[in-house]
């Protein structure tokens, strides 16, 4: 069977709800700026009732890398769990609206609709605090093995890890993708999921996983060293492909071992950083599953992820495919 | 009793669902670009379908305005209906976030949380397409008499009129407020809402209305007249103070048939026209309520305008206080 689709994701289906708030609002409520991390509902209704008024948009790590798939022309499903309520409905509509497949009917059962709320600070930085609801309750029976067989990458976000549930859905998502001769991608998402799950991180690193992304800091925990560039020849080792991105200074892509390093596109004003990553998976697997090599994809990861960078909300406000035209004729 | 609030609104209670799209798209469905327009729940759901991924942010018109006026340091407080839903958390998360009191606990029976389907186009235009739901619903055992005569000014959104049991609540309200020697405003709110209800509009603005907001076409229809300034003269007769807004030319403010032009404040960029007139009131009414003349008054309206057609959405981005504060030293 060929591959009708390029990317299917199976991640986190969250409405994120982003305020702008001063450094001292982030302090005074002790969180971690920059740093992603999950809320139980208490806190979350706590954290809300403080918050500034919010813009509500779709988000998802994944679903923001599926959303820039779409916006640069790419076909694309997603495998995530949402509830029948109106956060639920915007997900699903949004991520349907730009022509992503999202068969996973919504939940009448269980939690709410999972929601990230993100603290925006003057200097872009974005401090989240998820509240995963419905999200967390995937499980294997959510995801359609023939779906996943469709696509030419799986791609699996690393902040699912945190469940039992969701982590069986990400291996019968992975064999599915094997058994029908299919790529998997893993992105490790976030230091804190990586300090978490180390030893099922690598496991799955070495085990399943053909396309790594990673930060810097995010390879560095996963095999506990202070050095980026050892720990990238740490992945290399095991995986065939590794894409390590280091913010402003761009990224190195190592293909069995052999590395490249591809630089930042310039950004005018930095205003949010959120889906930074997410963004330039997106570049970077529409380019390896259009025939791009491995300069083109990173440099395509490199102008999704600056687009989104430059205005508040992490899935792409431009149509990424007229940004990337250039690079591709 | 001394007024503790500045204005207390009545309006509708919507969150805004803001997408950006083509003019081919507008006609195509058959939408009067600039227009507001109320739909069922069916065409709800199908123009929701058509529509790109959304951002939702809470609108409604007088909340609107009363998110203007607490981010210009004014004290106000909101009448209006939300359900019990997620929408309605986020209304009433948002308008209490800014400071504004929301006395009216969420319905527990009824329609879902109203929706404003908000279509901007590439020349900066919106189109609405608004589902009142729970909104609509709302009564005059919403309005709290001793809450009404807490304020200087109660503003009643002309959007409202569209049912009776919120006629009765404007009727309520606007009573409350005379009893307690306060001064009523209303806003005509749209062209299509003026003329389906033109005589009923016109009785109020003579017997009830202290302070008339409304735009050239709006204030056009009410008199069936297509000159303004005569249009105006007719509402001076009946009304004491009259506040025409003229887009891009500014406004003319009429007290006792005096009348004062104030020019509109430069926009480096209009990118989304929603809100202009709910802004301009929220100055308009900060300035009057605190000790301004009239030209300042409107100065504000034109300072906070400008804001909020700057960039997407119908409340401000930016502290009104700071834009403002040249001009009030």
């Amino acid at each position: 069977m060929t591959a009708d689709l390029d990317v299917v994701g199976v991640g986190n289906a969250l409405v994120d709800v982003i305020s702008m708030e001063s450094d001292e609002f982030i302090e005074g409520r002790g969180l971690v700026k920059g740093s992603m991390r999950l809320i139980e509902p208490d806190e979350a209704v706590a954290l809300y009732d403080a918050m500034g008024p919010g813009v509500e948009m779709s988000g998802g790590s994944a679903a923001n890398t599926l959303a820039g798939l779409a916006s640069l022309g790419g076909r694309g499903g997603f495998i995530g769990r949402v509830r029948d309520d109106q956060l639920g409905t915007v997900f699903a509509h949004d991520i349907r609206s730009v022509g992503i497949e999202f068969p996973v009917p919504p939940a009448t059962t269980g939690s709410p609709t999972g929601r990230s709320l993100i603290i925006v600070s003057s200097d872009a930085e974005r401090t989240m605090n998820t509240l995963l609801g419905a999200a967390a309750e995937l499980g294997p029976d959510d995801v359609d093995a023939a779906f996943v067989a469709r696509a030419q990458v799986t791609y699996l976000e690393g902040y699912l890890f945190d469940r039992e549930l969701a982590g069986q859905a990400f291996e019968k998502a992975a064999a599915a993708a094997h058994n029908a001769g299919r790529l998997v991608a893993l992105t490790l998402s976030d230091s804190f999921c990586v300090e978490r799950f180390l030893t099922a991180f690598r496991g799955l690193v070495s085990d399943v996983v053909d396309i790594l992304f990673g930060n810097e800091d995010e390879l560095c925990l996963l095999y506990e060293t202070d050095d980026a560039m050892e720990a990238l020849g740490h992945a290399e080792r095991v995986c065939d492909l590794v894409v390590m991105t280091r913010s402003a200074d761009g990224s190195v892509v190592s293909k069995r071992g052999q590395r490249l390093e591809v630089a930042a596109e310039p950004v005018p004003r930095v205003v949010d950083t959120t889906g930074a990553g997410d963004l330039y998976a997106a570049g970077f697997l529409y380019g390896l599953t259009h025939g791009h090599d491995l300069a083109t994809s990173a440099r395509l990861g490199s102008i999704a992820a600056a687009e989104v960078i430059s205005h508040v909300g992490a899935r792409p406000e431009t149509v990424l495919a007229g940004l990337a035209a250039p690079l591709l004729v």
